[in-house]
């Protein structure tokens, strides 16, 4: 059975921690800042909750950061002991950021996690880097037992998809916030968009989405996008001329 | 029986026409400039195919102008007959346009069509209007025999589920192209993105998406923010920067 001890207490922590258990893997240790938070998800997988990395068992077979990007540093400085594997679960976040430690790695899943909201984990890509092949292995072998879409990637590619889920996911929710919002303002459910949210992601994921793209702005409707911009305000004006421009834009390049 | 024709041969118009024809409609004519186009939709749902609108049968029941906006003038124009009831299928149209006539509305189906994809038309939302009571009657009575989700909707309304249409969809879809160009220049399969594609879109359905925001921009992580402009060309710097300001400006709003 493999120990595996997980630094942090958010969303990827939860999801991760949880997926590991539920295929069979020893979750030793879950480490959180927060106590009580920590003890929330330590209960779930019956691991022993600890708000000292001081008290970090040391015999783990690996060590998952699933902490935010700008409190590894921190963390891996507190981490005096040689672990026998260490990775971090961020995107944009090189390998090398571990290389104080002798076996290290990366272990990113690519996807967005909510808490108390369930996901078919074995369907999340894992992007997986390491210092040595032997480490490689480890981790992939890990990945895999919780997911059938294991990559091995280096920083470059790591960072690329990382980029390009921020425009998929972030971007993307940003605009279905838009989106909300004009209809919030009329007292038109949000829900009306459900069937198009969801045929616009089928159709992209089914056909290439640069085939499929329709609207005002790639027609080139002049008459549309000007009533639509006169409904908006100053802010979104700008967005939805910026976001049109790009699209004509990257249509020509194409 | 009720006898419809159909002025257009694009993806509204196929995606109508087979679902009214479907649910026992009596699709008398299909117009298209293109006669061979119009007669391929019209051998689809037994109907006649027709290239002048002087060849307009003037007893259906009800004519749907499915074409685009841009064209609505021409084909309104060259209708010199009073016909039973018009009704055009443009979400940024005023129903006035058609006021020339004594019996008009509107019939707007508020999803994005393809053309050969299937999609299930009793989900659609359609949007009617009309300028009498007996005619909102006569369109939502046909668009309850194809759909479940009928609402009536003034101009002001209709257009502002267009608006957030275009932000849901099109927009949505253009980052998904964007997303596409990033990992396909690393040569990494889009696909790697669908399940993210997927559960960004299934969150926003289940939640309001206002409250689920994530990424970098809303976390103001500065650091991962200038490691994804270094990697981006010219224009989708300026795309980046300007949808990330917005995530910023939305949120302090709300």
């Amino acid at each position: 059975m493999q120990n595996i001890v997980i630094i942090g207490t958010g969303n990827v922590a939860e999801h991760l921690s949880k997926a590991l258990f539920n295929r069979g893997l020893n979750i030793m240790q879950i480490f959180g800042r927060d106590l009580q938070k920590a003890q929330q998800l330590a209960n779930k997988v019956k691991a022993v909750a600890i708000n000292d990395i001081a008290n970090l068992n040391q015999s783990a077979d690996l060590y998952l950061l699933c902490v935010t990007d700008s409190a590894l540093t921190e963390i891996i400085n507190k981490i005096t002991f040689q672990p026998n594997l260490v990775a971090h679960t961020a995107g944009s976040v090189s390998v090398n950021m571990l290389n104080k430690f002798d076996n290290y790695g990366v272990f990113y899943p690519l996807q967005t996690f909510t808490k108390d909201r369930d996901l078919r984990i074995d369907n999340v890509p894992f992007c997986i880097d390491a210092n040595t092949d032997d480490n490689l292995k480890k981790l992939h072998s890990i990945a895999s037992k919780i997911s059938d879409k294991v990559f091995n990637m280096n920083d470059e590619k790591r960072e690329k998809c990382h980029l390009a889920a921020v425009f998929a996911c972030n971007f993307v929710n940003h605009f279905y916030s838009v989106a909300t919002d004009i209809l919030q303002n009329e007292n038109i459910p949000f829900d009306i968009l459900s069937p198009l949210i969801q045929e616009t992601a089928n159709k992209a994921i089914d056909n290439n989405p640069n085939k499929s793209q329709t609207g005002p702005a790639i027609r080139g409707d002049k008459q549309t996008m000007e009533k639509h911009i006169n409904q908006l305000d100053e802010d979104l004006k700008v967005l939805y001329n910026c976001v049109s421009e790009s699209i004509i834009k990257q249509h020509c390049k194409r």
